[in-house]
């Protein structure tokens, strides 16, 4: 049996955090926007991580099944990108002119992403799926976007709802919002707002929070394809969260397509902070035109780090690796479910797997079952999709299961 | 006298990069965008950095006063921030909760600058001056935005203008331009729009590109601070590109008032990547209730130098050594200007001087100094101002006062 954690620690810094910073910790890696349900299963603080693991600030060991949220693919700390980055470290960052580094980066994400003729690098996914909405309006002359529900583009007001803190009808009134895999629902937008239609955004498939991860239905991508092409309108893959973990050539060639612009952040550099937009070349000059840029966005470490990474990505297949890791860990996790009379859900893709408990509609008992791995070092949360990286062994699967196993148990008492 | 600078691999690399990334280099640090001016003076990509210099692929030795537009605030690669990044990378970056050196240099920050109750981090300048706005229109339930003209506050829609590439009029019609210093136009535009101004934006005193910057006039921002208190109105300080380099406290310190919300950047970490917004109690709600957040917005290294950075500034009273460095390289200029019968101004705070020859309204003279003096290892910018670091040496003075004689005595040939 495992032990079951104690988050004194946690619970003592996040009370000295809230006096200084408003929410104590804000975003996905906080207690109050949703991802740690139920909270009290949850630790707050990270002490170190390594590999596969973190720590938190009360010793706890977990099995990371969150990947700082995606960044991390390669294993935290892996040995070949941190080396890099030392390296190019010591020689400068952040410098008036930027370091070449920068162009092998590019010259090497045109070599591995299928539809990239040029990249562009920011520091923030929404940098990158900002300046692709904007390159698309710059190109056309048009204002509409549409949307797939369930969709996360980011932060910035364009991207947010209308009913978000701080966000104007203004920000949102050029927004369309679509069922995700209804081409008939384009089709007609499409028909309805001729010539009006800037682009289309979308993440290759569904994979939003608090319901099942939905893949494209056979033909759909390739439908919205040709309609975007008809209609001189740009189609924008973001990529930040599932790129490289599908697909090291880009989600949509995963899908069989091309997209216009895909964006990508996270996995890109293993944890170094750099984004990328990437793109056809029919798009540089619109890109070229605007007016983009940021105080780091020219630092020489992430981008020998981001060479680093690509590189060992491909020379490892990494997202063949990771879906036969989360393939693995998904039999495994179903069939525990299984011998103790459960239903487990398991959506999206494999190395990006979304876990639903299905016996319960309220989602109670799945938030529970979650709570119980949790408190036993596995680190999953209850309403967001997974990130497998490539540190997770044999080992690592099978004590998950085991914790997922002595959940089930728990939840049935 | 010195030897003329050989750009050659810098062109052979720019014509690498043109084919893989828009613009070859974009944004303030590339040829096409205005700093560059005029552009066969400069180099475009560097090889390595230390302390005030940079030295370019063709092995030529620049004094940068641009310290990379401003990260630079202790010298390149200082060892104390250096040593304290390197530290916290070994246990952890980007984990999937934060590292307690988030908490701490919140604390530090709150410690330090006078107007902070709490502090939010993000990676751009840009992430924390939208959020000031977007925290302003939730907590006070208005649209409307008080801009100076001259201003920069980022590369979001919302504060570009109408006539970029990419912008909409959507992004931009809630914005007001006032001119700077113009106290009644403000009074006028509050008795206008009474109960609909969200927030006022503006830098601490006008340092835009193109003209001689200008401080604000006696009680300019104590009779803002008022009218906006009495209206209920933000008024936001982007001290992003100022901060630290006039006043450890905050530049709004430095003028006598207290913003409500100030927005940090590049000075905060030397160079690290990490962005801040620093406010009073009364908005951290509104700033709680936002959704707003990235994937490496919690990363520890970042923090980590931060507060080295911080302390270190602290300690050394940065801001007032910086302001005595650019006083004595300002004093050396306008003499060295003065011996050849030339009217150097140099405008805005010592440390973030700005260079106008006088002497010719078209500004091609002055052009043509600053490309002798960039061509001599001494890297200023035409319309751009200027950054002192603390490394800077009175060795380091003189030599560019001597450069800045023979760049004068070239130009009157």
């Amino acid at each position: 049996m495992h032990k079951i954690n104690d988050y004194s620690k946690s619970r003592e810094y996040f009370e000295r955090a809230s006096k200084v910073i408003p929410s104590g910790i804000y975003g996905h890696q906080g207690p109050a926007e949703g991802c740690y349900i139920p909270v009290e299963a949850f630790p707050f603080f990270s002490e170190k991580a390594q590999g596969t693991y973190f720590w938190d600030v009360d010793g706890n060991k977990f099995i990371d099944y969150m990947c700082a949220y995606g960044p991390n693919i390669l294993g935290y700390n892996d040995s070949d990108v941190d080396a890099a980055a030392a390296a190019q470290r010591k020689i400068g960052d952040c410098i008036t002119a930027p370091s070449t580094k920068m162009i092998e980066f590019a010259e090497l994400l045109v070599d591995t992403v299928a539809t990239a003729d040029w990249s562009f690098f920011a520091k923030n996914g929404n940098d990158v799926t900002t300046m692709a909405v904007m390159a698309s309006r710059a190109y056309t002359h048009r204002k509409k976007i549409i949307f797939f529900k369930g969709y996360y583009h980011g932060v910035s007001p364009w991207t947010q709802k209308i009913d978000y803190a701080g966000i104007i009808e203004e920000d949102v009134c050029n927004n369309i919002y679509l069922q995700w895999n209804d081409f008939d629902a384009i089709q007609a937008t499409f028909d309805k707002y001729k010539g009006e239609i800037a682009a289309v955004i979308g993440q290759p498939y569904m994979h939003g929070n608090f319901k099942d991860n939905t893949l494209p239905e056979k033909d759909f991508w390739q439908k919205v394809r040709k309609l975007c092409t008809d209609n001189d309108t740009i189609l924008i893959i973001d990529d930040v969260r599932a790129g490289f973990r599908l697909d090291i050539a880009g989600s949509d060639h995963y899908f069989g397509f091309e997209a216009d612009l895909i964006c990508f952040c996270k996995a890109l550099a293993n944890g170094y902070n750099v984004s990328a937009l990437c793109g056809k070349n029919f798009l540089k000059n619109a890109v070229s035109s605007m007016s983009y840029t940021g105080s780091y966005w020219l630092s020489a470490v992430p981008f020998a780090a981001g060479i680093a990474c690509i590189t060992k990505m491909r020379e490892q297949n990494i997202p063949k690796l990771l879906n036969e890791k989360g393939t693995k860990l998904k039999e495994g996790l179903i069939n525990t479910a299984k011998k103790h009379g459960y239903d487990l859900h398991v959506s999206g893709a494999a190395s990006l797997f979304y876990l639903r408990l299905a016996d319960d509609p309220t989602l109670m008992l799945h938030q529970k079952w979650i709570a119980e791995c949790v408190k036993r070092g596995v680190f999953f949360t209850s309403h967001h999709n997974h990130f497998v990286n490539a540190a997770l062994s044999d080992e690592d699967i099978a004590e998950t299961i085991e914790i997922a196993d002595e959940a089930f148990t728990e939840i049935k008492k």
